[in-house]
């Protein structure tokens, strides 16, 4: 059975994150959306409410579960018998930050990252920019799922 | 009468921005030059005086005055009444960190950002460049206003 | 009053130029959709069918024509009064393209040119693909106005 | 059973194409490596040829096969039952390449593309570079299976 | 004694080439600037003449001498002792190019290519753009020396 | 006689530094590896530390030294009588970030900047992501001198 991971902070997910994992779930037997954990950088959400976040952006794509994790992504990777990483592409700005990552990770395990190309509807939208938009008062109901919206701006005050 | 908004930090302005502003001076009825007010984010110079500084870089524009603005942008440019931004583009780089930021503005208001390419001369000039290389003793006249350059100098002593 | 002058092949006009000049007409008293005349290049429709379709896809936008032109572009643009050039903007790639140009046509006249990033939702689409994809029979109904449809159906037999 | 195809002229396949065929055939149960017929140019080899060279440098991977199609790629991936298509990504400019196809194809049928990205080793390579090097006499068999290195030089005399 | 070969089309010469050149004489003892003759491909200016224009344009940098070549460039490069080949880089779109050739020539022969960013004044004149600009009348004078310039003219008619 | 710069940060020296340096090494006839002092970022090792690793690592180049500077890279460069300073280049990336650092310089100075096409095999290393594998627990050997690997593994503990 193939197992995908989509890795990232999902602080939190958006439609964008949503698309590309609906989509990963077409292609892979299972996909596992995880959460990075770094103790370095306190998010907005804590990695169990992005998990709970998660659950309720992807509920209804039966081969998908959650987790978590900490340490490099290909361990994580090989420790629950996933081959391969997915990830959305927006622009050659994302190509360029992801290309070496994505090369290292094969070179330490031959764990290969796939790459989708981000649906032009959500190509500019990304955790931060939509949080720093809410911030502001902006309106990115249309990036979110309902819950994370109304949980978005319950955080935000 | 049709209003265009330069937002940025200009801390402080370059010849590069004063490029900028005076085509977008001829391309619009009038052009504000506004400081985006960053709480978070302490500049070299004040808010003020980057205002000043901008009002004496672009000295003789009669159509071009300044401001200052917290929050987004987009809001900034409603409350004003201007349909339109005007943004240098430098390079790739730049488009891949200007582009989600300008659909993300269009989507949420309809205002609209307008790239001008920037003149040659100064497509490697940015603030941040110009003070660390002042920063270091290097002589960075060519890229200032006189008075601009005067003022950078004292203020690095 | 500021005209501004979109140049191209518009061999068909797309969705994607059609959303260009109307943002371009909300900018500009007057805009000028300008058909560049290429001798040494047959289109599929000829410079005449090319005003036809534009006039088409752009009925509605009172202060837009069209129009055709040989040789330099910036030429023409003085020829009629127009001190700028309009342009859509898909990506690093077309930067890439139009950068020098754009410099080089300041550089002669004074002309400058102005770009538009692309609406995500006509940001992959372009006459020759999409005149690629309708002669292997594909969809392309999302991508033009219904009479610019039917009309490259029929040319394409 | 998931299908996906490997569309291509393959003109003649070299190993940076095998290297993403056989990591295509370990993410999908079977891998179509399809050769693109363009009846408006000439290849240096004929579609028969191509596939026999494919099949020769491809042997051993168990659940690849080759074909040839005509018209467009997503028409074919739907006649035989592939979702996805897999293609090899060296850098920003074949994104810029690739991205408005990828695009196109989704919003005409659906058929998804992944991008892998090309191994450090091959990430210089293409049919058309390893043509034009052969053709000056340069050596270029680390970049081509060995018969197929040899039925190259044959066929460039 | 370190010799660097500058090889280009050179159809005809333009001042950013002989910017490039001039650095690269800085940098090695001997300068080789090289045709490369293409049968394929008829230039405005024969291979002589360019050859001619060359040594007008570079007239004065006494470590720099023009040739011709056909074939593979560093077969050439080899042929005259030289270990490095110098060229000029303008965008992300130039580097695009040049890298695969650049790998494939470090990888056939060990010479290396080393790339100085082109001059800003410079960083959008191309051979190609100056002669089309040239044919539709646009007053180049700029970006060529004044030799060259003048039988660019008297070329076009 | 030539004296080239190879500025960094060099914490510690990677074997893609190692294969510029060489690279430059064969291009002048003396090459300066320059640590940057930088006093407001503390890195993993010291400067001295860094020094005795790059050392370590161009063992067997007779004409690389190593040293240190503080300040403006292009002082440091004229301080040493060196004209040139050498850098790699791994992608679109890169470039947006050197150009107009490189631009400044020859602005500044008239130091130029030559840039070497990093080897394949290291186009996805650098000492940051090389540091955040090994923190990990990955093998990042394939990418150090064995004594820098030793130093590293022992530096986190």
């Amino acid at each position: 059975m193939a197992i995908a991971v989509c890795p990232g902070s999902f602080d939190p997910v958006t439609l964008g994150h949503a698309d590309v994992v609906t989509r990963a779930a077409a292609l892979f037997d299972e996909v596992v959306v995880a959460v990075a954990i770094n103790p370095a950088k306190k998010g907005l959400f804590s990695v169990d409410e992005r998990r709970d976040l998660l659950a309720t952006a992807l509920d209804g794509l039966d081969n998908v579960r959650t987790d978590a994790f900490e340490g490099l992504v290909v361990d994580y990777c090989r420790s629950i018998g996933a081959a391969t990483m997915v990830k959305g592409l927006r622009s050659a700005t994302d190509l360029g930050f992801e290309e070496p990552m994505a090369q290292m990770n094969r070179h330490l395990t031959g764990v290969d990252s796939v790459f989708l190309i981000t649906d032009p509807a959500h190509s500019f939208v990304s955790s931060s920019l939509v949080k720093e938009v809410a911030r502001g008062g902006g309106d990115i109901s249309a990036f979110l799922h309902p819950e994370v919206h109304r949980r978005l701006l319950e955080r935000l005050g």
